[in-house]
């Protein structure tokens, strides 16, 4: 959960004195983004977020992942702007980390989104791929294919508590998946995380896309695969064909996708399934004694992924 | 750590459906409050909190809390004000549990106040404590003298797991403050876990008292001793007297206390450690496997008790 790093006024007082933003009315600890430390700031001047940078993000990917935010939100992605300081400088350090401020998005999570919510992401999504094509930037994925064995040898030694035959599974599919893996779809700045915790709404249209500290270059097909995944299936496990061909086919209006990744869907879907596992996985083995939350059911992915296993083309998910 | 409870955009609306808010700008999870679920709504017509109360808060409970804020802001503190609808009710439901509508406070909490924050804590715990004197309710304390051997009961079968002998010292310790414990000292409503947590501020001064769900009827005094506590130790584990002089000499000149309140205050301090050492030991133990946030830390509270043990009269504490 957020909120790692607690901040005193001092601090705070003497880290915005780079900013003209007028008296601070309030600041609260907020529980968006799992990975930092949020502080939504309410100013004179309006709100802003304020972000600590904590462990699991690389320092040296800040920039990529500042400039890659600003270059996004001028193409008209609504997503997080950072703000620089009076100095020009946009990364500056609060409590020893790593840290910067954003600009604020209104609108609300829908942690079960309906059907009619798979539209607007599809949309999204495909802007928010062509909005990043001509971005200087690139980073790659660590966590597709070719780190998937890797992340597997964090866990294999445990995995096998989790369910029985754990490992030997994972491992037949990261060998089938390698080999299988397409080359030469289309490719760019992907989100990489795009779960429903990350998409704000208001009234039912998207209002703000946040949390790119996974954004990397890679397949847009993957990034879609990843939205099936998390966007897709009921609470009791059950893959809706529905939104998926809601999600795919406004996703295809924005951005026309080749037969190629259409048929390659299932396959990127597999492989999405597998990278949260396998990140799930760690967590769960690996979160310490005795503590409060829960990390998030591995296991919901081992189902997601036996689901597009036994799937046998791209017209299950909606589209022929 | 807050939120335990997602909602959705739908079950929102319904909600606020019972308010003349007007539009929601945005609904964010924070992290403030450890026992419920809290929302910071903004809407056209202001900021305002959604809790929803989760299993720690008895529903019964719920009138009283709710009544309390109300009457305390009338009567001038700072306090979260519980909003009615526009059927008058302030207590009603979203996912299947009780929720309320409260005023949205500004300011921000101070997890290390200096010792210039105390005087300012002392003169609005005094004010809090005159303000609920003619409050019509009343609540047991369910976290005070009579209740400490059923809270070592929970957890007596595994306290020597966190540290060898605590037990014996824990029973011994009860026994004698059971015996010991004053009667007759001045009572009414008090706060009972206003740690820096729950105290906002806005440029050094205090603009907001938050997290009324432990709040009861008990010794004045006992209350002082809760702050004494969870103020003036310093990260280290040192007590800080200046901190202590501070608070209990601002506090005094808003409610003169008497001699023998002064007396009894390192017997309350004991009491008042006692307390947070018994449920952070079932914290700790009791907090479910592979978590991503540990429990506080109990013995911290052991270490405290032992500071208020060897104090020989409350000049320690700063007062003669």
């Amino acid at each position: 959960m957020a909120v790692y790093t607690k901040i005193s006024d001092s601090e705070l007082k003497s880290f915005l004195a780079a900013y003209d933003f007028g008296e601070l009315l309030s600041s609260v600890g907020i529980t968006e983004g799992v990975e930092n430390s949020n502080y939504l700031l309410s100013t004179r001047r309006g709100r802003y977020i304020l972000t600590i940078y904590e462990k699991r993000v690389q320092p040296n990917d800040l920039p990529f992942f500042l400039d890659l935010m600003k270059y996004l939100a001028s193409r008209g992605v609504v997503c997080p702007v950072p703000v620089a300081g009076n100095d020009g400088r946009v990364l500056r350090e609060i409590a020893g980390k790593p840290a910067a401020i954003l600009t604020f998005l209104g609108g609300s999570a829908e942690p079960q989104p309906g059907a009619k919510w798979c539209g607007g992401l599809g949309k999204e999504l495909a802007a928010l791929h062509l909005a990043g094509q001509d971005f200087a930037g690139a980073r790659p994925n660590n966590f597709s294919v070719t780190t998937w064995q890797k992340l597997l040898s964090r866990v294999e030694g445990r995995a096998d508590e989790v369910k029985p035959g754990l490992v030997e599974d994972l491992q037949a599919e990261i060998t089938e998946l390698s080999v299988a893996w397409p080359v030469g779809l289309p490719q760019g700045i992907i989100h990489a995380d795009l779960f429903p915790d990350n998409v704000l709404f208001v009234n039912g249209a998207i209002s703000g896309l946040i949390d790119f500290y996974f954004a990397c270059t890679d397949l847009f097909a993957y990034d879609l695969a990843i939205c099936l995944n998390s966007w897709c299936f009921e609470p009791d496990g059950a893959f809706n064909a529905t939104k998926a061909r809601l999600m795919l086919s406004a996703y295809r209006r924005v951005r026309p996708f080749s037969r190629a990744e259409l048929k390659a869907l299932p396959l990127l879907c597999r492989g999405a399934a597998l990278r949260f596992l396998l990140t799930r996985l760690y967590d769960w083995l690996n979160a310490p004694e005795g503590a409060l939350v829960r990390p998030k059911d591995p296991l919901e992915y081992f189902h997601k992924l036996g689901f597009h296993r036994q799937v046998r083309g791209p017209g299950e998910y909606g589209l022929d």
